[in-house]
Order: structure tokens, then C-alpha cells, then sequence
């Protein structure tokens, strides 16, 4: 089994308000032929407050793909520690414990990537499994979850740390001006989160089966430019309405494990923006409220990529978790578009189930 | 078990020759003070040939990081799915029995990545996992059959398709003149390759089990400028001494496996440069016979990233193969500088171990 235990969030020190964020719309692009559909969106998104690793001054630069990249790595090895740390006290393990790392990140590129500097940095093991996933974009923290979970299903005293570490401002793009653009800048924040994924022993979501599911022909729907600026985010007007495939995709891989998706208890969905929330009720027949956890993200810290899925699975901790054995869903919707999606039970401690503690487990190096 | 099937190979059509590459280092760098290390340093490479995606006029331009990647995007796809069908053919399997794909490429960017594109182009099914690994260099094919072997062994009737997409002289730096880059610019080359790795069934190198090390405090030596030229990159004189860390790495990973990784009966490794495997054979004891596919990869492709091992394991099949149930070891290596390692045995067709087809196999979106 693999139980995903209680993340550890962190979001940087400089905050941008809804108010200021229409505000900088109206100035940046007063002559904007679509200017009052750009404000109505981003005033439909219900972002309140986003928190950005530069003061907004310098977020509205660009100095170039050189010095975004260079400061995507220092603001990266400055922050990442704190929540690695936190997610191992969290699972109640140490960083020799882990076997492996899944570092998700569609912000910045670094090559050797973020887990070589972890592993030399904080007291990992040398044989520590490196997966670093830039590709994914927001559905990378669902996917993180998933391989984690496969991992430790090929051995199973396995543990393995996730950390998702989004810094969308970073990607502010000033000469973009599509409607989808002036949105996405309202939209997207920046956050750093980690977790654990444990074999065995662990309280929160024991993961019960991972799928994936790939909506045909919409590659260009959600996609980078890659150029000489950096990369380019661009939003097809479509996206919003891709719950109508992905509802079913959800359905689809619940039935044969005999869960009807329209009934757990507990739901921790992307949330990409408020549409998806809202669709995604429509088409499973749940109230608004199923969703509390993904909407708090996004209306206090918009959307933070790879990393809601973990903001809001850490509201529904701060909350007081789910009951034992509760039944519930985590899913991550990103480019492709993609879904990534796990079924899992709550796991409380001292349920019996299992140990609590790491303690006198086997290698890991050889499959199960 | 996981077996890891013949790979499919390509190479573009465009060539270099040793002498070419020689005359051109002369040329263009002519009053560089330290041009006779750099054209000593090409020459001890060893390498012969090498294939392009584009004339050796055209690849020494540099156009941008927007054409650059744009180029990369539209070879890749016109390239890819040729090996993939021979790959697919190679293991007597179809697309819909692929249940993930691992796309490793440190030569391109693009999101979604290549395994969107594959599933919507090739007929794969919408619920294949996608793995896309761009921060692994030509460790990269490493871990692509090392996370493989781990889902294989999480769910033991699945199949994994593996491309490794490499157009290193996309790359190409006019700018950069360290003799590092100079000796990078005679050395790489570009390549495609793809294998699938059959979790019941198949003929070719079963893993038995796989790991990983990082050389500590080694980040510096293979590294990524990430610039708005695009992908600078950057070299350390102390890679080639690296064998010294590694080698030791190897032997520790076999010997809690009773086996001794100096008396194994195949060698497939990362023809990084000439002393890699010069190096690898001092430091286990071994002949320079017994690395000879890596360097026929070497020779006539140079170092083609994270394709060269299965390029190296291509030739082993071409030769016969090896005997049934022969030990050997795959090995990548790449920034980090991390080693990703796996140990399988040979298995031959019709040895009665297994089903040589996919029939009627379960569903493995559950859990074994």
C-alpha cells in the first residue's frame, strides 16, 4: 500500500489582491480592445489573493529568459528545504528513509534538476531515485501522487518524497496580450509544496488504484511556447469546458473497483480555475460544497499548478481529516489535456492497520 | 519480471566525418590559444561519424532558442513514430498494449510533451501513463528502463514503451569556447531510439533489479545553462575521471545480489566519451573487448545522450544476442552526476519462462 501523508505547504511573502490585479489590468492595458472581458474573467476566477516570489514591480519585468531561469533556481533552493523538511516530520520519517524523489515544476528548468541538489544538500542517500517532471504542468503533482504510488505497490516498504514547486509569475509574459493571457495573469500564483508518499505505515489517503487519462486531440489547448523569452503560456477558451470529458474519464475509472465517483467522501480536484469546480459538480451531481477545500485554494492562493492538489489536501488535514476507511478522490488536470487521477481511503493513526513508524524495513533494491 | 525488448534505432541522414569535424574546429577557431588540446581532445574521442538532423551549414547557425526549439518539435515528430513501430514490432506487441510511456529528451522542450502527441497520433489509448523525463541527460535512458522495470514489477502484465529523442547539435553554441565546448561540439551527435519493456513475455534483457547513485557534490560537472540562446552545455575536464565513483557504485549494487559485476556476461554502457569506458574497464578488471557495442556507438554515432545504451544493446542483439538466462548491465550516466543502473539476465525465445505473446492479460489499473 502507499499512503500519501500530510503535506507541508509554503507560499512566498509578497501578495497581490483581486482589487490589484484589476487595478494593474485597467493601467497595463487600458487601450485593450477586450479589456472589460479580461476584467470580467479575472473577476470571475473568485481569486482573491495570490503570493508571488518578487515584489510585483519586478514580476512586471522582463529581464530576459537568463535571469528569470537564474532566479526560478535561487528562489527554488532558497525555499524548497522548509517544506521538505516539514513533510518529513509530517510523515514522521527522515530523508535516509527515502528511496525516491519526485520533484514536479513547469516554472523553471534546471538540468541537473532540483533533486541532485536536494540529495547533496539535506542528508539523502546517494541511491536515492531521482524523477524530475517538467512536462506535466499542472496535472504533475497528480502524476507525482501516481508514480509514487506504482513505486511503492514494486516495493513495498518503499517511501518517496514529492515536492511540487510553482513559481507562475516567473512566467509573466508582458508582450502576450490574448484575453487568455491577461486571465492567466490574474490567475496563477506561486507555491512550493512536499509530501510524503509512504509503503507502509502513514496517516492520510492510502492510495487504492492511479489512472490517467489523455483527452483526444487537445495538445494545443493548454501549451508552452517554448522561445528566446522563455516559456510562453497559452489557454485555449475551450479548457474551462474540459470537465465534460473528464467526468466521465473519473466515472470510467472508478467503476471497476466498484466505487461510484459520485458518492465518496471526500474530493481533492485541480482547481484549475472556477469552472472547473463548477462543471465538475454539474456533471458528478455534488453540491459545491464537495469541493470547499480545492475553492479555498484558489480564491486565497489562485492557481498554483502541481501544487493545489497539496494545498488543498492540507485544508482537509487542518480540518480534522476524513473518518477512517473514508473513500475519496484526488485529481490533477494539466496540458494534454491530462488528467492524473487516485482513488484513495483516509487512514487514521493507530487504526491497527499498520505500523506507525519506519522501522526495520527491508531494502527496497530488489522488486517485491 | 520486465524484459526489456530489441530497441529500434534511427539516425538522420545528414553526416559528419572525424575529418570533417577536425577541418571545422580549425577553421572556425583558429586563433583560439587553446585550439591543439581542443583537436587532440576530438581526436581521442574516437568518434568517426556522426548523423545530423540538418546540414553541418544549417546546424552551425544559431537562429534563436524559438526556431531552435520549434526545429526540435517538428523532427521529433516527424522521426519518432518510425522507431516507435519498430519498437512495438520488435516486441510483438501493439500500441493498445502499451500501458505507460517514458519519452526521455534533453534536446527539446515542449509541453505537452511528445507522449500527448504519441497517444493522439498512434493509435495508444487515452489512460497510457505518461512518464516525459527532460532533466536526466544521457542518464535518462537509465532511468527509463530502470521506472520501467519498477512499474513492471507494480503491475506485472503491463508493457512500457521507452523513446529516447536526442538532436544534441540542436544545441549547438557558436558562443560558447571553452575547450569543453569545443570537444562537446565533436563529440555528440543525434540519434532516436525505442524499446518496450514487456512485463510477461518478450525476448531480450530481463531486469532484475535496478538502482540508482549520485556522485555527491558532482552538480557542477554536466550542467545546463538555461539562457535565451537556449540550452548551453556545460562541461567539467573532471567527467571523464568520474568511472572512479561509479565503478564502485556498480559493484556495491550487484553484491547484495551474489553477484560479482567484474564477471558479468554483457556490459551495456553510457559511451560518454572514451575514458568512460577505458575507466570502467581498468576500474573492474575487464578487457576493452567487453565494451565494444558502447564504443561501435561511440564510434560511429558519437555520444548520442540518452539513446547511446540502447543503440549499444541494439548491436548486442545484432551479434546473436547472448545466451539464455547471461547475466549483464545496463548502465546510463548523466548529470548529477548520477548512475542509473540495471542488472537483468538474457532470455531467449522459446525458453518455456514465460508467454512469448500478450493474451489475455488483466487489466492493470489495479494494484498486483
Amino acid at each position: 500500500m502507499a499512503t500519501l501523508c500530510r503535506p507541508a505547504i509554503a507560499v512566498p511573502e509578497y501578495v497581490i489582491t483581486r482589487e490589484q490585479t484589476l487595478e494593474l489590468a485597467r493601467t497595463l492595458h487600458a487601450d485593450h480592445p477586450q479589456l472589460e472581458l479580461a476584467l470580467r474573467l479575472i473577476g470571475n476566477t473568485g481569486v482573491q489573493t495570490r503570493h508571488l516570489v518578487q515584489p510585483i514591480e519586478d514580476t512586471l519585468k522582463h529581464p530576459g529568459f537568463t535571469v528569470r531561469n537564474a532566479r526560478y533556481e535561487r528562489e527554488a533552493k532558497a525555499r524548497v528545504p522548509d517544506v521538505v523538511r516539514r513533510a518529513l516530520e509530517n510523515a514522521e520519517v527522515s530523508a535516509q528513509d527515502i528511496d525516491m524523489i519526485v520533484y514536479v515544476s513547469c516554472t523553471g528548468f534546471m538540468m541537473p534538476s532540483m533533486t541532485a541538489w536536494l540529495i547533496n544538500t539535506m542528508d539523502f542517500k546517494a541511491e536515492t531515485r531521482q524523477l524530475p517532471i517538467a512536462q506535466l504542468g499542472c496535472a504533475a503533482g497528480g502524476a507525482a501522487i501516481n508514480r509514487a504510488h506504482d513505486f511503492c505497490t514494486a516495493y513495498p516498504t518503499a517511501n518517496v518524497l514529492i515536492v511540487a514547486c510553482e513559481f507562475c509569475s516567473l512566467l509573466y509574459q508582458p508582450t502576450d496580450l490574448g484575453v487568455g493571457n491577461l486571465l492567466s495573469n490574474g490567475l496563477f500564483g506561486d507555491a512550493l509544496a512536499a509530501a510524503v508518499v509512504r509503503g507502509a505505515g502513514g496517516h492520510g489517503v492510502r492510495i487504492e488504484r492511479n489512472g490517467s487519462h489523455l483527452v483526444p486531440d487537445t495538445e494545443e489547448w493548454i501549451s508552452y511556447g517554448v522561445r528566446d523569452t522563455g516559456f510562453h503560456f497559452i489557454l485555449d477558451k475551450r479548457v474551462p469546458g474540459t470537465m465534460a470529458m473528464l467526468a466521465p474519464a473519473m466515472r470510467d475509472m472508478a467503476r471497476p473497483y466498484d466505487w461510484d465517483v459520485s458518492e465518496l467522501d471526500f474530493y481533492i480536484v485541480h482547481a484549475g480555475g472556477p469552472r472547473i469546480l463548477d462543471d465538475l459538480g454539474r456533471y458528478l451531481g455534488l453540491s459545491q460544497e464537495t469541493f470547499r477545500y480545492s475553492r479555498a485554494t484558489l480564491t486565497e492562493r489562485g492557481n498554483i499548478a502541481s501544487a493545489v492538489i497539496f494545498d488543498a489536501l492540507d485544508r482537509l488535514f487542518e480540518d480534522g481529516g476524513a473518518d477512517d476507511s473514508a473513500r475519496g478522490v484526488i485529481a490533477g488536470f494539466g496540458p494534454g489535456i491530462t488528467a492524473e487521477i487516485a482513488l484513495g481511503t483516509w487512514t487514521v493513526p493507530g487504526n491497527g492497520r499498520d505500523g506507525d513508524r519506519v522501522a526495520g524495513r527491508e531494502s527496497v533494491t530488489l522488486p517485491a
